[in-house]
C-alpha cells in the first residue's frame, strides 16, 4: 500500500505530562513537508537523556510529547526538495542536525549545528507538529521522536546508511555509542599508552571505554557507584574499576594514588556537577584533559577552583562525540559493518515498544545498559 | 675580581612585609650550592604577578622576600654538578623550571614541571636561603628573585641564551612576552583567519595579541576597562578595541553582536573570575576555545553555567604560554634575534632598580605596559 502523501495512523509512546508513565496510543502522522522525511522506525534505544526527561530533570513545556532519539528506520516518503534520501533507504535519526551551512558546520572543529535550537521548540520549522493524538497536536522531541512507528524528521537530521546494516544494532550509533566513542577519539583525542578514567559506566560511558581502547590507551579506569557495571566495563576494555563509595578519600585523591600524577584523559558521563569537578581534579595538572559528556540539566552551575586550571588542565564539552552528525554517523555505521567495533556488549535487553515502561524500569534500577525497542 | 666561592654583598629590593613599599637594602648572597647558579642580574621586568603579590592578593608567609622573576643576566659562578651553563654565559631566569624528568616534562603536551612547587617554600632545595639582610635570612621568590644585583637560582630554572642578545629587552621573554605569545600559539593554537578576543591589555595581553597576529588571525578584538591601552593594542595587532564600561549589555553579548556567533579564541589576561566566565561565554558555542592566562588568586572559585560546555566549548589553563621553559625560552630569544617579533612596544619605561617603587606606581595607575629595571 502506497502511503505517500497520506496521513498514517500508527502506534507511539506518548508522555502526556511530566512524571507519568509513557502511554502507548494510536496517533496520526502527517506527510512530510518541504525538506522533511517520513520514516518507519524499526528500532530505537532508550538513552540516559530520556531518563532525565522522564525524571523531569530537563524542564520544558512541550506536552504531550513523543520522546526517543536513538533510532534507525526506513524512509517511507520524502517531502519536496529532499535530495539526499529516498523511499526505501535505511537511515539513522540524528538529534543533532548538520545543515552544512552554519558557522559550526563549516568549521572543521565544530559540530553543534545552529539548527539544533529549532528542535527545542518541539515543532517543525514551520511552527507546527506532524503528530496528533485524540485530536490534539503532540510535540516532537530532539528532531527525532523515535518512540513511534512513524515519525517526520528534517532532512538535515537524517543520514542514509549501508543498506544491509542491522537496524536493531546500529540504532545505537544514532546517539549512545557515537557520543561515547567520539568523546574519546574526536573530542579528547586520547593518545596511545595514556591513562584514562571514565566516570559513569552506562551505555555512553562504556562507549567511551571502547574509544579509549581503540585509541591505544594503556590504562582505563572505570568509576561507578553501581559495581554491577564493572564486569561489562572490563569486557569492553576497562583495565580496572572502582566505586567511590568504597573510599573515605575524595575520588580524585584515590585516582592520584592509583596513577601517581593523575589521569591524562578523564570523562564525566553522568551529568552531575560534583562529578564534573572531581573528574577535572582527577586529571594530570599539566596536560590533563577532562571531557564533559553527561548532560548537565538547565541552570546547573559548576563550582570550580580556579587553581585547577593554572598548571594547564583543559575542560571540554562534547556533543554527539564531536562528530559532524550526517557525514560521520554514516561512516561509523560502515565501520561497524567492517567490524571495527562491536555493539553487542551494549545491548543487554530487547523489547517491543509496548513494553517501553519495562525498559524505563530496567534503566532506573541500573540492571540494563541499553534496551533496544523494536517497533 | 674573582668572586667565585665567596659571599657577594650587593643591593636588592626587599619586601619586608605585606602592603609596605619595596626597600632597597644591602644584602649578602651566598655562593651557589650543588646544581645552583649565581647570576648577575642585568635587567628585569615587573610583571602583573608581582603587582598581585604587592597588593597582597597572593597570600603567603615568606617574609622578608626578594621578588622579581622576569630577569636576564650573566652567570657569575656555578655550583657543583652544573653542566648546562658556565661563568660568563648570558641567561634568562625561569619561574617555571624544566627538570626534564617529571611526568609533565616528559609529556609533549605538558610544561608544568613538578619542581615548580618546591619554589613555593621560598627556599632552595636544601631548605635554606642564599640571601641574608641585616643578619636575617631573606626568602627567594618564584625560583628567581631578580630584584637583586645577584641571585642564586637552580640550574633547572635558568636557560642559556644567545651571547649577543640585549638583556634589557629579552628579559621580557622570561615571562610576560612568552606567556602571552605562547597562550595564543602553543595553548590555544590560534588558526589562520580566525576571530580572537583578548581581555586585559597589559604586557601579557599585548603579547597574546602578537601571538594571535603571528598565527594569522583575521580579527583580534582587545577588551580593557582602561581605554588608554587601546592605541598600543592596535599598534601590535588588535583590529578593534572595546571598553565593557561603554555598554549596558554584558561584554559577551557585545562580542556576539560584533561577531555574529562569538569568537573562536578568547583569552582572559586579567586574573578575575568574572572575566574568565565572560570570556568563556564570548566563545563560539561549538568550537570556541577560552584560555585562562590571568592568575586567579588562591581560593578563587569559578562559577560557570554547565550549559556553556554542552555545545563543545573548551576552557584551558596556560602557564608560561605552554612553553617548556628551558628549551623554548632559549629558542624564543633566537627568534627575537631573528626579528620574528618585536619587544619594543611592550617597554614603555626603563628605570634603575633604585626607582622600583616608581615602577610599581606606574603599573598601578595603568600608565605603563612594562617598566624594565636596570641593575
Ligand atoms: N553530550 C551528549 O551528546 C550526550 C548524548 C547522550 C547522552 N548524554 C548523557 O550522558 C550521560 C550518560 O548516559 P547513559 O545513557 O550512559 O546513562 P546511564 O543512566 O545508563 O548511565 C549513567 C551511569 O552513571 C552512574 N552514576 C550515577 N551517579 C554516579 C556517581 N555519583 N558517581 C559515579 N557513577 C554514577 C550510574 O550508576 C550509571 O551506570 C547522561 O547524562 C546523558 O544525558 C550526553
Ligand atoms: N599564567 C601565567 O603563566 C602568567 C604569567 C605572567 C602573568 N600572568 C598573569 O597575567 C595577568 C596579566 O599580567 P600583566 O602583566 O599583563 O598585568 P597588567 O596589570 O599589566 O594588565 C592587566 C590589564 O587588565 C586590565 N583590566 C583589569 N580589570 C579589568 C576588567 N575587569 N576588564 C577588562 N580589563 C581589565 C587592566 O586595565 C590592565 O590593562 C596577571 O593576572 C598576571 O598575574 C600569568
Ligand atoms: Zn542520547
Ligand atoms: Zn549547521
Ligand atoms: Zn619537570
Ligand atoms: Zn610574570
Amino acid at each position: 500500500m502506497n502511503t505517500t502523501g497520506k496521513v498514517i495512523r500508527c502506534r507511539a509512546a506518548i508522555l502526556w505530562k511530566p512524571g507519568t508513565p509513557l502511554s502507548i496510543e494510536e496517533i496520526e502522522v502527517a506527510p512530510p513537508k518541504v525538506k522533511e522525511v517520513r520514516i518507519k522506525i524499526v528500532a530505537t534505544g532508550l538513552c540516559g537523556t530520556e531518563m532525565k526527561m522522564l525524571a523531569n530533570k530537563i524542564p520544558h513545556n512541550n506536552y504531550p510529547i513523543i520522546l526517543g532519539h536513538e533510532g534507525a528506520g526506513i524512509v517511507e516518503s520524502v517531502g519536496e526538495g529532499v535530495s539526499t534520501v529516498k523511499t526505501g533507504d535505511k537511515v539513522i535519526t540524528l538529534f543533532l542536525p548538520q545543515c552544512g551551512e552554519c558557522t559550526s558546520c563549516v568549521n572543521p572543529g565544530g559540530n553543534f549545528c545552529i539548527q539544533f535550537k529549532q528542535s527545542e521548540t518541539g515543532l517543525m520549522s514551520d511552527g507546527t507538529s506532524r503528530f496528533t493524538c485524540k485530536g490534539k497536536p503532540v510535540y516532537h522531541f530532539g528532531n527525532t521522536s523515535t518512540f513511534s512507528e512513524y515519525t517526520v524528521i528534517k532532512e538535515i537530521s537524517v543520514t542514509k546508511i549501508d543498506a544491509v546494516a542491522p537496524l536493531e544494532k546500529v540504532c545505537l550509533v544514532s546517539c549512545g555509542f557515537s557520543t561515547g566513542y567520539g568523546a574519546a577519539i574526536t573530542t579528547a583525542k586520547v593518545t596511545p599508552r595514556s591513562t584514562c578514567a571514565v566516570f559513569g559506566l552506562g551505555g555512553v560511558g562504556l562507549s567511551v571505554i571502547m574509544g579509549c581502547k581503540a585509541a591505544g590507551a594503556a590504562r582505563i579506569i572505570g568509576v561507578d557507584i553501581n559495581k554491577d557495571k564493572f564486569e561489562k566495563a572490563k569486557e569492553v576494555g576497562a583495565t580496572e574499576c572502582i566505586n567511590p563509595q568504597d573510599y573515605k578519600k575524595p575520588i580524585q585523591e584515590v585516582l592520584f594514588d592509583m596513577t601517581g600524577a593523575g589521569v591524562e584523559f578523564c570523562f564525566e558521563v553522568i551529568g552531575n556537577p560534583e562529578t564534573v569537578v572531581a573528574a577535572l581534579a582527577s586529571c594530570h595538572e599539566s596536560h590533563g584533559v577532562c571531557v564533559i559528556v553527561g548532560l548537565l540539566t538547565a541552570g546547573v552551575q559548576l563550582n570550580i577552583s580556579g587553581r585547577l586550571f593554572f598548571s594547564g588542565r583543559s575542560l571540554k564539552g562534547s556533543v554527539l562525540g564531536g562528530w559532524k552528525s550526517r557525514q560521520d554517523v554514516s561512516k561509523l555505521v560502515s565501520d561497524y559493518m567492517a567490524k571495527k567495533f562491536n555493539l553487542d556488549p551494549l545491548i543487554t535487553h530487547t523489547l517491543n515498544l509496548d513494553k517501553i515502561n519495562e525498559a524505563v524500569e530496567l534503566m532506573k534500577t541500573g540492571k540494563c545498559i541499553r534496551c533496544v525497542l523494536l517497533l
